[in-house]
Parts: C-alpha cells; sequence; structure tokens
C-alpha cells in the first residue's frame, strides 16, 4: 500500500511526571505520537531523525503498526528528549528541560521517499524547515496541515506567516492562536489565521475539547471526559494524527469529514492520555475504537428540538 | 395556564464592567435571568424580594413573558445589588461590592403560592432557606433543581450537604464542584456529588459549555463561540431557566430529554450573553430560537463514523 499521509516532525525520549506517576525515556515526539494515532486511519509514512541512544523498540512499535519508517535518519548524535511535568491541571505542561540533540541537525528530506503524497502533516518544527520542505516538492500536495508552537510564535514569526500562507489547515492550541493575532476571544482569532492562508483551523482546548473553525461553520468536538488521564503528553499530536489520518481516506475538506475526522480525533486523544506514553495507542483492537466511536456518539449526540412544537 | 416551573431566587439591580462597556443598576438576579429564560418554553412562577427602589420596568419585563410574579415580596428596605468586573477572560467574574440589602429578610413563601409545582428550582440562596422551603412543601415536586456558589461551600456546608440529599438535579460551576469534593478531576468529582443525593450534576464550563453527568451517561453540551461576548452575567442562569423550563414541559429526568434540555440551556445563555443585562433574553422570537437551535445542529452534529468501513 502506497503511503498516503506522511508526517514530519519529532521522534523523541521525553521523561514525564503527572500526579499518577513518572515515566524515562519514553517513546514520543509529534511524529511519532501523529504517525502511530494515523495509521489506524489510512497509510502514513513518518519523518524524523532519532539519535544513536534510541531503542530498536520505538522503530517496532511503528512497524507493527505497519508506518513506513524509510524517512527516519538515524544520527551519531543523542536522541532529541523533553523532560515534563504535569500537576492536576493536565490542560498545562510545565517544561523542564528540551535536550534538542541530534534534532540540530535535522534536515527531512520528504520530496526524495514522497514525492507525491496525498496528506503531508508538518507537525511543530522550525517554520524555515517547514517552507524548505514544500519547496522541495515538485507539487502542492492535496492537503497541507502545519502546527506550531509559542516558540516560534515567538522567534520566527516572519517565517511562520509565509509558511502560513501556503496551508490548508493549521493546529493550535488557545493560548498560541492568542499570542499569534493578538485577538483574545477565540472566534476572531481564528477568523484573523484564516485570513493568514489557513482555510482550516483545528483550536485544541485540551480536556475541554478542539473548535474547527471552516468556511462557513465551526464544530465543537468535545474531549471524552475520563476520570483517570495519566499523561496527557502527544494528545494533540494522536488528536492531528486521528483528524488527518481520516481526511486522507476521504474529500478532504467537505465540512461533513471534517466534523466526522475532529471527532476522530478526540477518540485518538482520549485512548492517549488515558496511559503514559504511547501504552494508550500502540494496539487498539477494531472493537476498542468503534466501542469508543459510540461513546463520542452518546456524549454530543440529541434529538432534534422544535420550538414551535414545544410543550408549554 | 397553572404555573409548572417555580424558582426561588434573588432579584437583583447589578453593576457590571466588561471590556465591551458597563451598566449600571441593570436588572438582574438569578430568578430574574431563570425566569426569563423558562419563560419560553413553560409556564413559570418567580419567587424573590425588591426593594423600594426597584424600577417598575423590571417587573414588566417578567409580566410581558407572562412570568408569574405574585411571589415576588416587596421590601422598604433597598433591592440587591452585584458590583463586578470581568476581564478579556470572560469565565471569571471580579466581585467589587454585593449589597445584601432586602435580601436579608428574605424568607420565601412557595408553598402558600405554590403548595404542588412540577418542578423547583432552588437558585443560589442560603441553604437552610433552601432547606426549610422543602420542609414547608406538602408533597416533594416531581423534580427538584439546586444551584449554590463558593460562599455557601465554605461558610454553610453541612446545610448544603442535608439541602443536597433532598434535590434531583444539582447545577454547579467547575471550582464550585471542586471545592464541594475536594476532587480535581471532574468526572470525580461529579459522581462523588452523585453519592451525595442529586440523581443529575450538570457542571457548568462557562465558555466550554457543560457537562451533564446522569445514571449511565455523561453529555456534553457545548456553548455557541461568539465573536462577542459582551456581559457573561446570568448566563449560568439562563442555562439553568432553558434547561429546567424544558424538563418540566416533558418527561424530567430522562437522558434523551436531559440531553436536549442542556442543549436548551445552553442556546439560552448564547441569548444572554451577547448583550448586557437581560437585554440579550427579553424578547426572543420563535424564528431566533429556532435558528439558534439549527447552529447547535450543526456545531455538534456529525454523521456516524464505522471503523469497518473506513478507507484505508
Amino acid at each position: 500500500m502506497s503511503t498516503k499521509l506522511v508526517i514530519v516532525g519529532t521522534v523523541a525520549l521525553d521523561d514525564v511526571t503527572t500526579p499518577f506517576g513518572s515515566v524515562l525515556r519514553a517513546l514520543g515526539g509529534s511524529a511519532f505520537y501523529g504517525g502511530l494515532s494515523a495509521s489506524y486511519w489510512t497509510s502514513v509514512g513518518v519523518v524524523g531523525i532519532i539519535g544513536n541512544d534510541y531503542p530498536e523498540e520505538g522503530l517496532n512499535v511503528l512497524k507493527g503498526r505497519s508506518v513506513d519508517i524509510r524517512g527516519i535518519q538515524r544520527s551519531e548524535e543523542k536522541t532529541f528528549g523533553w523532560t515534563g511535568e504535569y500537576t492536576y491541571d493536565m490542560n498545562t505542561a510545565i517544561t523542564r528541560e528540551t535536550r534538542l540533540n541530534c534534532l540540530l541537525s535535522f534536515n527531512p528530506q520528504v520530496a526524495e521517499h514522497y514525492p507525491r503524497p496525498e496528506t503531508l502533516f508538518l507537525a511543530n518544527i522550525d517554520p524555515d524547515i517547514q517552507g524548505r520542505i514544500l519547496d522541495a516538492l515538485p507539487v502542492k500536495p492535496p492537503l497541507i496541515a502545519l502546527d506550531t508552537m509559542n516558540y516560534w510564535i515567538e522567534s520566527k514569526k516572519d517565517s511562520l506567516l509565509r509558511v502560513l500562507k501556503r496551508v490548508d489547515l493549521l493546529t493550535i492550541n488557545e493560548s498560541e492562536a492568542r499570542m499569534l493575532t493578538g485577538q483574545f476571544n477565540l472566534v476572531l482569532a481564528a477568523r484573523t489565521i484564516r485570513e493568514m492562508g489557513p482555510k482550516v483551523v483545528v483550536l485544541k482546548k485540551g480536556e475541554h475539547g478542539a473548535l474547527v473553525f471552516y468556511e462557513g461553520g465551526i464544530f465543537a468536538s468535545p474531549a471524552l471526559p475520563l476520570e483517570v488521564v495519566k499523561d496527557p503528553t502527544g494528545a494533540g499530536d494522536s488528536f492531528a494524527g486521528g483528524l488527518l489520518g481520516y481526511l486522507t481516506a476521504h474529500a478532504h475538506l467537505d465540512p461533513e469529514f471534517l466534523k466526522q475526522a475532529s471527532i476522530i480525533g478526540s477518540v485518538m486523544a482520549s485512548f492517549c492520555v488515558s496511559e503514559f506514553g504511547v501504552e494508550g495507542t500502540r494496539n487498539l483492537s477494531s472493537e476498542l475504537i468503534s466501542s469508543r466511536l459510540r461513546e463520542f456518539g452518546d456524549l454530543t449526540g440529541f434529538r432534534k428540538i422544535s420550538y414551535e412544537e414545544r410543550r408549554l
């Protein structure tokens, strides 16, 4: 099966502490989480870089899900790593340390491996690199999605604005959307971002779900309320993986597919946060996914209400 | 038409400042907002107290919506008042002053006017008074709902716990739910509250909507993302009014009606916050309500997803 969705981002080893425990050198990274999540919905390839200390198990997890890993380069330096902590407020990560290591020499070769992807997801990396990847492609992919973070909004805003003009869909969290636009109101922030380029803006709100802004409407995709959120790391990337995996397999940015895709994003994020690292998403059965999809139907579905026919 | 829903709470004159302006002595209060909102969905009576400075216009607004105001007492003191402010974060009100005034002598006479209401909503007042109202009723109403606030959780927790045992539905915001239960996780907090008495817990999350916890499930009712939120005062009471107005007219706590009712709550809250005071809800046409209901359908409705039939 040819690779339809290509995800460019980090492959990481994360040290994470939450009120429910800690993990050291846990498998992680935006492309890793995104690729794993998307693999349940389409054929996916991951483009990233790993160091000489990266455990074989990480690649085996991806291969076990039939993820194409030809685009993962090996470096002689150490693997990129993140050390972070969450308190009971699981919406906000406290970054303790970022070890760039081999990420400093990351020069992703997308065009070489995947000259014509159906969907390209440029996960959170340097916007100059994101731009160069697009430059090197012989044709524009039908769907280009981008993620970014506060660091790039602050340090490379011009580069970010340039690459934003070239993408179809942006995933961004609340505070980043406010920082990027100077608008506090999220509807106005999303509208401003849509004027910057992306036709679709997916606003990630953590435990409050996501809002999808598209031409002519807004869709509210809830997060599943869970009794135990063990580790929110990777939730946003799992959301994006599910969303884009589904969109790749369908008619791209049609509103009805967008709505379904964002529910699938929420479903995949709900699996992600229920365990540490990738334990929640590495091995999901059809039954488990189908049952979780039904839960989301119950969570948001209601019978049509007619005001005219109300009983007074 | 006999009064089916009775709301006991405050009738107030509020001084409110938001980034979009200020109002002085605006019509407000929990029973006022709740009664106005509910009046679009059922026959409603308001039980409260007003001072000698209360403008006739306030009563006319209620009468204009056919709200029964026989239960509104007149006092020779001044009307209860609240002075509050919102910054751009419209989720949190900053209280500048609370003028209890005539509320100190409030002794609501529910049983006298309404011995057999179908639904009784005890909005946010002293839990001892809430308890005495229940004591005085000859029979338990089919549906009793209650609201409260941090002040009572801190100062009269035992009284609050006693009255909670006697009610069917509690509306409460996130921070109050955490304070009441000592649980940070909202699913666990809601479960703990359900063990305290109410079969249904409606967790209000401001711009993130509401979560309704009932036997066997959770429903996520979104807030409508709005470009302009002028004044959030009364949003929670408008939500409760719409919710209970609809439940009163239907089969009470059936999950399907609960879901519809919470969407109606969100619809009424969306009207409330779009203008200062009660300007957003005092005069709504059928067309406007029907059109807003359709917007909520678009905001959350999605076509069923089958994992087995996905296109890889």
